[in-house]
């Protein structure tokens, strides 16, 4: 191995710190909370992006960009709000530094106090429904449907890289609407969007449901979430799609005139992802080896590496490298032809394989004298000699497979991870083992905060699209309309 | 028209504003000097960095993403750093809020201050170079190509939308190189690439030079910058590329074993451009009816306008407009057809030249009759009626005609508004008319400064390529070696 990972089995949590960092992921930084993307992390979040932002625009929903800091004084305006938000987060209080009088670097210069302290924004409803009371006046004005990318600040006192980090990246969807049914079924569509994004890109199976009221974002009527299962059989939830009702339209004023020339408050949405994808799509498909990327998002899909001793050798092989490379490009894949001299093949490959490109193909002089090329694939670790002839088809194909094969080894492993159980011993045993629970829940939130006590698990959603069959609570045996999905959680 | 846009020879400043808000490009916050890019405006801005983004990544640049913070301590590790940068910022000074004992919202909880306090990044120097340290270690890790986009702060006391904004988006490039050479190289090269990005793509010609060495970036060797000429006859800096020598890499210890095995210090660029550039184009070809926008970056380049009377005549024309949108939409070409039935055609058309969307399709019933459309240019405002048939060619064409034309119109103007003075008295005569002022200085700061005071105009740079024909200064009479380039700017 190029790098020692530690093994899932050895320490989990320790795997996926390796993973990250020496797969050239991410890493801490001088800031306490604050990450470091590098490049190879950053360019499967541009993938992330890329994918998002053309299916928001293909549903008709426009990007923007508003302001870093928000006035204190508008968290308070809607009282939900402040209470899940206001709270740790980085508080700008002066605009300006001075020399230090005692000649020691810089201070904070104490005449330049701001009137009003300013938030760094941990989201950005507030600032954005300010804004929105310009912009909208009539019916004819909505829907607004809106999208921000941009970097939020939440005070997080203990971080992990990607899954929870003071400073992180996201898009915030917020959307403006003349009726409730209208705001819902944006809030809907959303997470069905986030769910799709996760199954076709992420190759992660996920679990659409809604949040239960001590579950939900605070501000919102309806939290809509998918959740996935990671390796270790815990759930990360990936996505939130909120329903907002008049909440924030009440708070900052927002009116507009409906067609019956009514004054009525703006229904709103809004929506979010952000980086701690990164940290779903590493935990849910990587192994001992390193990384192992859904072909649609790896940034490098296929690298070429020659085996050789010496020069002539490496010029004959790169003869048929290069023609391979093109006939890839040509396909739309990228490829990389890793002829540099200073690492062995071995090295490489462990090297590659821990970074996940998905696809390595081998050439060495016995592959040139027969035509042939070594193709190797990530996901299974699969080899097999194959003849150069036809060989990008069979690239093109192999990364559509994979990214199939990811998805479906994904699913079957939460099918096999996810338990129905009717009793709460039961629970309790489940529960320690891991996976996704499905069990009946009387609907108050005494019961969820008991179970949360006892057993730290949390009710990551109650699914829709579910059968709804009626039961009693594992807990309180009361009347249950349908299972609840229950799990510990990232 | 649709909205009134103050004349530019009525207000050339209040015309700019008007465009910019009229336009739905940017507007004022409830923040003190930060801005709210509307969907118009972030469009422009998205076609914008996706040309740069694959102008850097051609050259072999790649993304990634530091953070938002800076200790306060770092700035003042590179001398000259903290005295451009450090003093007007936000300075994060408390992690947490809390309710207001007295009942009335929120406040800062004082028990949450940080020990070290934190600068939201006005550029991220300091933070990437104590980052480079763990990542340089020898030769073999160089030359580090890396770029940033992200927001930064810099507490502006006077702002204007674009061109001078609290918080603002930009790319930063922060390089790493073995020698001095390639730095230089480095730094070169990418004031070239925007220098090729503002003609090709923005339509705007530049002069590319130096600076003087008191308006170099803080901290650097040399700063090279792109100048281009606004139609008020200002300058305006659109970017700039910093030698930064080993300054940073001294600040932060970042040294590399180089090929003959000895200790080195890392030779170090940055370069960025900014949402500035928006306020550049914006001033640079519009006109009294609105923007006017290079059909490369136009967000949306043709709009299809139906002239009709009831729905019948509607439906005749919308199977032609149709036909013509597909036809358009296979050549790669963004088109909208606008049959929204609330606004009158005459207010649709003012509305498209305000946001200067590049060419106005409209069809009538006598077009239907006759198999012709209407097309108007909104560069000269010129319309014609032609044939349906070939339509889509003929825009094509002319799309590719008009970026051409608004450049050759901007470099017309910048070369008519070009002047060589030979005296002082003429010197202050011509600056007070506007324009690009070539003069021969002395090269000393004093007479700079004396310049500066006495007529409000900058040495922009000292430019790149020209002819050096030696003279004297036209203030001292003291020898210089070429003519600079003065102008007031903005």
């Amino acid at each position: 191995m190029a790098k020692e990972v530690t093994q899932r089995s050895d320490d989990y949590s320790k795997w996926y710190n390796d993973l990250v960092v020496k797969a050239g992921l991410a890493e801490t930084s001088a800031v306490r909370g604050c990450m470091v993307i590098k490049p190879h992390g950053y360019a499967i979040w541009e993938k992330i992006q890329a994918a998002l932002d053309k299916m928001f625009k293909d549903t008709g929903h426009q990007n923007a960009y508003f302001p870093l800091f928000i006035p204190k004084s508008f968290l308070s305006k809607e009282a939900e709000h402040v209470e899940g938000f206001a709270k740790e987060c980085a508080v700008v209080t002066h605009h300006r530094l001075m020399n230090d009088p005692n000649g020691k670097g810089v201070v904070v210069d104490p005449e330049a106090k701001l009137e009003e302290e300013l938030i760094v924004r941990p989201t950005s409803e507030t600032i954005i429904w300010n804004t929105y009371k310009g912009w909208i006046h009539s019916y004819r004005d909505l829907p607004l449907l809106i999208n921000q990318w941009a970097n939020v600040v939440r005070w997080e006192m203990r971080t992990r890289l990607f899954l929870r980090t003071a400073e992180f990246l996201w898009q915030e969807g917020h959307t403006a609407h003349a009726t409730e049914q209208e705001a819902v079924e944006e809030t809907e569509r959303m997470i069905n969007i986030y769910a799709e994004f996760a199954e076709k890109f992420l190759a992660i199976p996920v679990i659409v449901g809604k949040k239960t009221a001590s579950e939900r974002f605070a501000g919102a009527i309806d939290t809509y979430c998918i959740e996935a299962l990671m390796q270790d059989g815990k759930a990360l939830q990936a996505g939130t799609s909120h329903f907002l009702g008049q909440n924030f339209a009440k708070a900052f004023d927002v009116q507009f005139t409906n067609k019956d020339g009514v004054l009525d408050y703006v229904w709103a949405t809004s929506w979010g992802v952000s980086t701690r994808l990164m940290g779903a799509l590493i935990m849910a498909h990587s192994d001992d080896n390193g990384l192992v990327l859904p072909p649609r998002l790896a940034p490098l899909q296929v690298v070429i590496v020659p085996i050789y001793k010496g020069v002539e050798e490496l010029a004959t092989i790169s003869t048929v490298a290069g023609t391979i490379q093109q006939e890839l490009q040509a396909k739309g894949i990228t490829v990389k032809y890793d002829d540099s001299d200073n690492l062995r093949s071995g090295f490489k490959f462990a090297e590659y394989e821990l970074k996940g490109v998905p696809v390595r193909l081998a050439i060495g002089p016995r592959d040139f004298a027969n035509g042939t090329v070594e193709v190797a694939r990530r996901d299974t670790l699969q080899k097999q000699v194959l003849p150069q002839a036809g060989i990008a088809e069979y690239v093109q194909n192999l990364l559509v497979e994979m990214q199939d094969n990811i998805y479906s080894k994904a699913l079957k492993f939460r099918e096999e991870n996810t338990f129905k159980v009717d009793t709460y011993d039961e629970f309790k045993v489940q529960i320690e083992k891991g996976g996704f629970v499905l069990a009946h829940w009387d609907g108050t939130p005494q019961t969820e905060e008991k179970i949360k006590n006892e057993t730290k698990a949390t009710i990551r959603c109650i699914p829709l699209n579910a059968s709804p069959a009626a039961g009693k609570c594992m807990v309180t045996g009361k009347p249950s309309a349908q299972r609840v999905m229950f799990a510990r959680s990232y």
